[in-house]
């Protein structure tokens, strides 16, 4: 049996990642391929009360080194009791969030230097990775008026504009330097974005089903 | 000021831990030094929330590369916020557990490499490490018994003896590698125990106060 794919999309508060996870779910189901959905930080019931961890307002400050962990922690669990099974059954995966998320926030936002976060990063996935991996990208100033109309928002999705910035900074620089990376203008039109999108999934799975 | 002093206590289930941290708090209370308890995996309210996950009894397994990273998550939360600035304060810390116990657990019991534990304590703790680190030895059969009197044993203490017996294995190897590591014989009858123990830390006191 054919082992499945697993699609990640990456992005900004506010990038448009709910749309594009439906969107690439909708046709998935029309060519007939069985999926499952995950998200990150959680997807497992021990995933997610690490996720619950690192949302949570809590008067301690969540230092970024554990912050970091808890990220890996939680996607590990993930990867080894939900992605890697679903894949070898020949499931795809189509994933809101993955890896990419950390080096971007922790490595970028935060400012973690990769002498710390790349033995963790690399000893914990080894070689796992992606299949593709959509980058929805836009200014996070857009991104974040966006966010906040939908309603209040988390500790993360507060921080100053420099850290989204240099989330962002190191999403684009990432996506230069990885073919399995493809970045959609987020900024555009809803309606450009979803014909982005669908052209990107479609022309992919021609060459990759 | 005089920066304070960590100390930590090691060992298996069973091996009088708990009377030991007992006991060096009254010898430094009785030598008018001030300090602060802490526990691993734990100590912050944030890291209980990890301490919790890991002690869970649930449906879904928590891969061993998951619990590694919960607990340098807790660790490293605990080192930055409590330990080093009680320490900066001239406060001594006495741990119950510290990073003796991931290598030896972790590593030994779990028998998770080296080259996965390594590179991820060595990014999260750097150099830090404590002053002195009592260790609890003991044949985990000794051990366990005492603990299965105690009452219902954890997730963690319910492993097979394959598991101990590798774990103290460890805990030996690490202790007879570094010079801050003093090993107390923990078969002995408890008289004689709190005996050596008294002994060890007034003579360690002496030079190094």
């Amino acid at each position: 049996m054919k082992t499945g794919k697993f699609i990640v999309v990456e992005g900004l508060e506010g990038a448009g990642k709910s749309t594009a996870m439906s969107q690439i779910q909708q046709i998935l189901s029309e060519q007939g391929i069985s999926f499952i959905t995950t998200r990150e930080p959680g997807g497992t019931p021990l995933a997610e009360k690490m996720r619950e961890i690192v949302k949570a307002e809590t008067e301690e400050h969540l230092t970024a080194e554990a912050e970091l962990l808890l990220m890996y922690a939680s996607r590990i669990q993930l990867i080894d009791n939900v992605i890697k099974p679903a894949l070898a059954e020949g499931k795809w995966v189509v994933g809101d969030r993955h890896d990419m998320s950390s080096l971007a926030y922790q490595g970028g936002g935060r400012q973690l230097p990769d002498s710390l976060l790349l033995p963790i990063r690399n000893a914990v996935l080894k070689d796992f990775a992606p299949d593709l991996t959509i980058l929805m990208d836009l200014d996070p100033r857009v991104g974040l008026s966006r966010a906040a109309a939908r309603g209040e928002l988390d500790r993360i999705e507060r921080m100053d504009m420099g850290f989204f910035d240099r989330t962002r900074n190191v999403y684009l620089e990432l996506a230069n330097n990885n073919p399995k990376v493809i970045t959609i203008n987020a900024e555009n039109e809803l309606v450009q974005v979803q014909k982005d999108l669908s052209t990107t999934i479609s022309n992919w799975l021609e060459k990759n089903k």
